[in-house]
């Protein structure tokens, strides 16, 4: 799939890669053209990868790409046709490389592509309000409304039947059918994701969108971040209320229903049929199973299995919870 | 009083109703007109009303309805003027008989009859920003200012003396004299209520509104959610600072103070002279008392009686709490 | 420093400030001119300052102001060169003063001298989106970006290479180089500061601003309030991420990390270095270490030393709340 988003500034000379990285030591026989940096599954030849933490060996050991920013400890796992560059920071590293891929990536500016609707061609298709923005190769479906002084930026692509409400800004956003996002929410900014580095952080580049399923309904005040290398998702007929925060790489599953105020951290995964009480927050790179409920106000730390009920901080099991805080 | 925000799309035929709610196959002598469809207390002869709860039998006893959508359980409740319809789901079954009655009152599109204030008889009446859209039939004040890109929908009311901060959005809503609304506020969409259905929740009418009583001061990003069946309120003298999510049919009393990104979920009733800390959230249908202090980031799940202080998740008396968590 | 923000309609005889305060019987020899109301430390001869608290008692033995509102068992401790003004309620009192000096500090009305960005000195200098709104005396530096629909109210200074995000409203705010500000933030608003009084809150004058120095990241729909005596200061290459809360008077130190719908009450002062999981909530008037770690969710009710790490609510030992907390 091409990104629709960020566009690719490559191919670039391995040779210009290595420099950036502080390589320019290594001896390469052949200063090939590499295409793009993806992550170890997805790479093809010619690309250039990243392999960071053991928990990925697997599939390390059948990666395709051409060269992979790695450390001396987990060299090894490579296969033969992926020459290892070792680094100490692997994500750093891999942060200058990917910036140099998708310069755009790095800092979110407003569109200056963007204008008034009445200029473009949905003027007759969509039902609009005032002052709302389009930007360059938006794509809105059938029979859809948007908002007062709403912003549809560059390359967002909306459904059918969609209702935009009013003072909302969608970027980097696939929009299924039937999707109401309520008013001013901001959907599709850069994750919170930077290597703290003092006096001047470094932003690492977030190239993956939002994906938003049909039937679900966004309330008022949310905030949706897209992915960093993969994307964050919405499953189909699930509903944020108000004031809710979903980071970045999140993937929340089908028919799932969150209250106000909730936060999910960054790359947790939900299952289905999730129910979320309001003002529970979900740490980052946990995985909640299908049917689980999580009480209003919990703060869960650990993952949780299938048809689980949890409540507290650190969340445990409700009647756990409730015993021993009568 | 007739709702000022949703028209009732009535009266209707009783077979047309009965045909809604799958009952097509009940006998009735007449097929005489429904004007309306009210809760069991307001109803009037000639309207339909619903009964879900024993809870309501005492209420139910004496309603004036001709119709009642209810239960087999629940039927001999009912005065002999009131016919029972049995369902298997009475809130479904009555979500979408009052969906027939006020179909507008399910989703909320933005306000397609707003205008630039300029162009209303609020021009040399208000003070006003850039980009203000006022819908038809407002009310607004003497002395009042309304701030930049602000949208006051249809309908809404407010007194004299008011301040609407900049990026408000207003919509079924009566605000009373000296009300300071901040910016980016959200007042008046309709509540996180529906019924999850697989594949496809069925949203559930809120035709209730907001009001705001006299001198009340409403933070930078708050949201207030109308009420669905009866209203949502904010006493007067009430003050709420950023970030508050006020959730649909709350009640607040008089002179309460609650600070920075505090929740209210569904449905509770507040007294008067309560202080509420930052980011405390109390759960829907409870009843907290008056002059009851609820310490910052605490969990309110049950009710609590006049005069209480109470902290903790679950909230309980602040000096047991104090005292278990040296 | 001359108060960029808010103008200081003195000087005022003192026996106009006695007559504010109900002291008109207070006998003067001389009815003097009085320049400003500033605190105990900052005043100068013909300034009016305020003492009610004896943990300012050193500061008070060395003011140079020539009235002092203060109480009865405060009164000897001031030099004297300040006359005592013997109160019930130094706040109230003080407020009422304050008042009467910066009359627009009370409430934050929208800025009717705000302009289309078109129609400015910076429609060649700044690259800025549409319906972008510019208010009397804005400072903006060079290479600065400014999103569709922002607001930046008069007098705010904004540095080199900024970029605002859309939906912004930016007031009583100094702006250093490269910071990044994000969509639908409120900067620079009143804190949630008054004196409840039944039936109408005295709200007292907030004449501090906010200041966010050089490197600094605001995450969208972040609101961040002004201060009331002092500043509200964010420090150098502090991120924050989405929907955080800084009530007034805070300080924050540099390289902090701040994560989503963390809530930081008023007039507590954090050092460098620190980082802050999602949701967690800091109560008023804390001295937060250099180098802490809060973990997301905690509600933090005492100061915490250098370099702890901490968790739960109240926050403690994270070692031990995880061991209690199995």
């Amino acid at each position: 799939m091409i990104n629709p988003f960020f566009k690719n500034n490559g191919p670039f000379k391995i040779s210009d890669i290595l420099q950036l990285i502080n390589l320019d030591d290594l001896k390469i026989v052949n200063d090939q053209k590499i295409a793009d940096i993806k992550d170890l599954f997805t790479s093809e030849k010619n690309d250039i990868t990243f392999f960071h933490s053991k928990k990925y060996k697997e599939i390390a050991k059948n990666t395709k790409a051409s060269f992979c920013i790695t450390t001396e400890n987990l060299k090894n796992e490579l296969p033969k046709n992926c020459k290892p560059l070792l680094v100490k920071n692997v994500l750093v590293s891999t942060s200058k490389v990917t910036s140099k891929f998708y310069p755009n990536s790095i800092n979110d500016n407003f569109d200056y592509t963007a204008k008034d609707i009445a200029e473009t061609k949905f003027q007759d298709k969509v039902k609009f309000g005032k002052n709302v923005l389009i930007g360059n190769n938006v794509n809105i479906g059938a029979n859809c409304l948007i908002g007062h002084n709403s912003i549809i930026e560059q390359n967002v692509s909306i459904g059918d039947n969609c209702s935009i409400g009013s003072n909302v800004i969608i970027r980097n956003t696939l929009i299924n059918n039937n999707v109401r996002v309520l008013d001013n929410c901001v959907i599709g900014k850069h994750g919170f994701g930077f290597f703290p580095i003092n006096e001047k952080n470094l932003r690492y580049p977030h190239i993956g969108f939002v994906i938003i399923a049909e039937n679900c309904e966004i309330g008022c005040g949310c905030t949706i971040d897209r992915g960093s290398m993969s994307n964050t998702v919405i499953g189909k007929n699930t509903f944020l209320d108000n004031q809710v925060h979903i980071a970045h790489n999140v993937k929340i599953g089908e028919n799932s229903i969150i209250a106000g105020q909730v936060g999910i951290a960054g790359s947790s995964i939900l299952g289905n049929n999730i129910r979320i009480g309001g003002q529970a927050g979900i740490s980052g790179h946990l995985t909640i199973g299908n049917n689980v409920e999580i009480a209003g106000g919990s703060g869960v730390i650990k993952d949780i299995s299938d048809n689980s009920k949890v409540m507290g901080y650190p969340a445990k099991n409700i009647r756990d919870f409730l015993k021993n805080n009568k």
